[in-house]
């Protein structure tokens, strides 16, 4: 193998002896995959694959069944990584089946294994079950930008929230931490902030450790993780699918248990999105009712601190934590019992809004609650106002996100993902009367909402579709812009009357999460989750 | 499934059905195993899978080969992290075999697959080859304290260490990290470190990235890196074995890729050590020759700072850049050539004091070698002065340790590994006349060690063993004690005459890792390396 291990055959005396029964033909065949591997001849590695729509492969990053998927996501990678085989087993099973497990070293470092089923056809032997695994890098820079065990430990013992860990968003300030907002030439100039933000202080100080800092979509301004400078985190319930965004990294790591708690923001979804596509519980809090101080803005009339948790206890327990501050009084709290026999209420026409399978599986959720929850209907949103209030949305957001991040962005746009740049390239022309008469819709848009609540909590879909494939969304791409628009004409009430949502995670029929958020009235956070867990809880 | 996932039966509405054929008998056998896997009924577990010397079983730790050992594996192992599973692929593969494919949800977060070559027997369905993969967590704390993409970035562009990326040891200091060195209690109590290390400083200078902090060994008191608290970190290259120490977390990163470079320390034998048992390529520098400023001291006299890495060059080159002070001009280095036409010499019966099939690779080695070198044989040490070396250096280093950590200690014996608690209860013990005795003995030794030299280089086993199995390492075990000492007498060697030492890995006949060290005159550090990797790039 040449130093680079990228061509050649692999040669005779570089080759293990395998353990195991000498079965005619196979070693040939397992030493001519190898090659092919090594010097990305697809055409070969196609050949070498039993064709049709049961050969397996599969790795960490999921399972693809069929000849076509498994073409296609090779021709897609670009190679695999150099490595040598070290180890060669071999055993036969029956007379036209064997399996062959090899032990890889890459020379990169560290080891893999894979293990090989082939099958002796017409075509002589191919490969029927492939499962590929090679030792994980220190970090998944697609989720983390740095980690520690703990980054920074609790800074007390036996609080409510001992024991929890957390996956802070990269838009939070972490004392001795730069924020790098998911953008590498923002980090580079970057100094260490001096404290945490209140947020952080507040999680650590009901017990929790900070495991470490989570990726973003740039400065928050996407609802896909699809980031051009450090990957899209994975979705381990939805492989080959994105992760959801902004706080995509945050949501990425919960899922996968790195931690148990996410810690993000909502301006327009960006904890609901996530959660919806990965299976997880999310809370975007009422506006104004978790204190902002070290947080990075995007557009305050809308931001808001959220959270993503595996299951609804912690997330409440953490919710607790932070809508109270350090003396423990109620801060953006309302009334205990203010959600006790609430409505859950729909509004026609907005599960329509949302994929069928998506909104078949909000409908299921309605029916399974209708027996423990009385069902009402609110009045629908004219088509013509709901398309003027996602207008003001996009418009107070624009406006507000040049106001903070203009001056940056005009010297660095060139460092910025194609979709954010866009962004910000349509946020520089809106102008100060057009954000007035957006916040005259705005007002009206809030005092709607919340009237539809009335006493009351709104169900509408956390997001339009599923988590979109991977392969289809490039950064910018149509398929995430159109989903977007889809999801914010969703998203936008809670931001609009800055009301609190929890999204519940679903499944669609094809076993795809999803997810449904319940829209509470202000200062209901916890008792909003307290409330999405009895309806789940119920038989 | 019961919440935490350890017991009872996986209930049949809670099965995926399988995608695939029905094969008679199989899904049931699968569902039996599953269930006694989440139970950790170990003798159905053994039942289940194929009797003898054949059947194979990996993950991420290694492969394991016969039914023997897998079931000494589970034993050991405390049962399997609870799952579900959410997926399962089925092919048959004639009529006796089938191969299952199954998709795991981890309810600590993340998924797996788990790809089994079932067969029928007489005994029903058993599983004859096994591969199993989970995703890993965000960390592996038995490698690594803290990481970043970077942890720390480089402070030049362009300079001779660009592209390559470090593994600190926990004992030099990173600015606005903590020195841990090893010790949790330790870690709890320090504070953020004002300034680099001037070995880190240096490497930054030159282009190289700090990646994260790297475990080590208890205040580097060891060699065996078998953490009691962190675990012990993974050794690739032999899997199931002990990673070496005390720059264990380092050499570990190396091996696995997750850095480039390893920045560790050699007072002992701590890099030489997890050299040969991971197959690096380390030095150890000239005593004196890299500042230690920022270092955590073990035992002055011996202490040096050293370097890790896979191939030859990067170790060269890093090992150049910390032997010359900021402004260029050379420190510790000797004069450009010292070692043209330099002999390798042996020690009568020092290769010897390794075990047979480390001595046999270093013979192999040598006879490699005197093709390129001359070959000389230096004169035998006699047995007794040799043990009062030993003797000698582990007085002063004992004595220097307790100078250095006494006061630490004494107030935090309990909170120190069995292996190292044990070393300072000795250490304490150590009397300043013992101290004078062990330095006339030192300064003889550091004498006849130079004068073998003869204008040569030295040829020494860098370790008594390969790596220990894990199973057999219990910190303060006898396996490891023992290794340690047999060892110790090898390495102590380069230490008491304060001469570098680059460490050339090596393979032995059964494919392990080990390596043989060459000891140089002082300041010949680099051109010692490049002697090295001449050796073995000769044909």
């Amino acid at each position: 193998m040449s130093a680079d291990g990228g061509s050649g055959p692999v040669a005779a005396e570089a080759r293990p002896v395998p353990h195991g029964p000498d079965v005619p033909g196979l070693m040939d065949a397992f030493w001519a995959y190898e090659t092919a591997l090594m010097a990305d001849d697809l055409p070969t590695l196609d050949a070498l694959f039993a064709p049709g729509p049961d050969t397996l492969r599969g790795d960490a990053a999921g399972l693809l069944v069929g000849h076509e998927a498994i073409s296609s996501f090779r021709g897609g990678r670009g190679g695999a990584p150099a490595r040598r085989i070290v180890r060669v087993e071999v055993r036969a099973l029956g007379e036209r089946h064997a399996v062959v497990v090899a032990i890889t070293e890459l020379l990169r470092g560290g080891r893999g294994q894979q293990t090989q089923v082939w099958e002796r056809g017409e075509g002589g032997w191919k490969v029927a079950v492939a499962h590929v695994a090679v030792a994980a890098p220190a970090l998944d820079r697609r989720i983390w930008r740095v980690v520690g065990t703990p980054l920074v430990p609790a800074t007390t013992e036996g609080g409510p929230l001992t024991g929890e860990t957390v996956a802070v968003k990269d838009l939070f300030a972490v004392a001795g931490q730069r924020i790098g907002a998911g953008n590498p030439a923002r980090l580079a100039e970057a100094s260490p902030e001096p404290r945490h933000a209140a947020a952080v202080e507040a999680l650590l100080g009901a017990g929790a450790a900070v495991t470490g800092i989570a990726a973003t979509d740039e400065l928050a301004y996407s609802l896909a993780g699809t980031s051009t400078h450090y990957g899209t985190p994975p979705n381990p319930r939805a492989p080959h699918r994105i992760s959801g965004g902004s706080s995509s990294g945050s949501a990425s790591a919960v899922s996968l248990g790195h931690a148990s708690l996410g810690l993000g923001t909502d301006t327009g979804g960006s904890i609901r999105v996530p959660a919806a596509y990965q299976g997880l519980w999310g809370i975007r809090t009422t506006h104004g009712a978790v204190p902002r101080d070290g947080l990075l803005p995007l557009a305050p009339s809308f931001d808001t601190v959220g959270l993503l948790a595996r299951t609804p206890g912690p997330l409440a327990r953490a919710a607790d934590v932070l809508l109270h501050d350090v003396d423990g009084a109620a801060a953006g709290t309302g009334r205990a019992g203010m959600l006790a026999g609430a409505a859950l209420r729909t509004v026609p026409g907005l599960v329509e809004l949302a994929d069928g399978d998506v909104a078949e599986a909000i409908d299921a959720a309605l029916r399974r609650w209708a027996g423990s929850r009385r069902m009402e209907r609110a009045a629908a949103i004219d088509e013509a106002a709901h398309t003027a209030w996602l207008g003001a949305f996009r418009t107070i957001q624009a406006r507000e996100a040049w106001q903070a991040h203009g001056d940056w962005v005009r010297v660095h746009e060139g460092d910025l993902g194609p979709d954010v740049a866009a962004r910000f390239r349509t946020a520089r022309t809106v102008t100060a009367e057009q954000e007035r008469r957006a916040r005259e819709v705005r007002a009206v848009a809030a005092e709607e909402v919340r009237g539809r609540l009335g006493g009351g909590v709104l169900v509408v879909p956390a997001a339009s579709s599923v988590a979109p494939l991977l392969r289809d969304s490039a950064a910018g791409g149509p398929l995430i812009e159109a989903q977007r628009e889809r999801t914010l004409r969703l998203t936008c009430l809670a931001g609009l009357a800055g009301l609190p949502a929890v999204t519940v995670p679903l499944r669609t029929a094809a076993g795809l999460p999803t997810g449904v958020t319940l829209v509470g009235p202000a200062g209901s956070d916890v008792e909003l989750i307290h409330l999405a867990a009895a309806l789940e809880e119920t038989p």
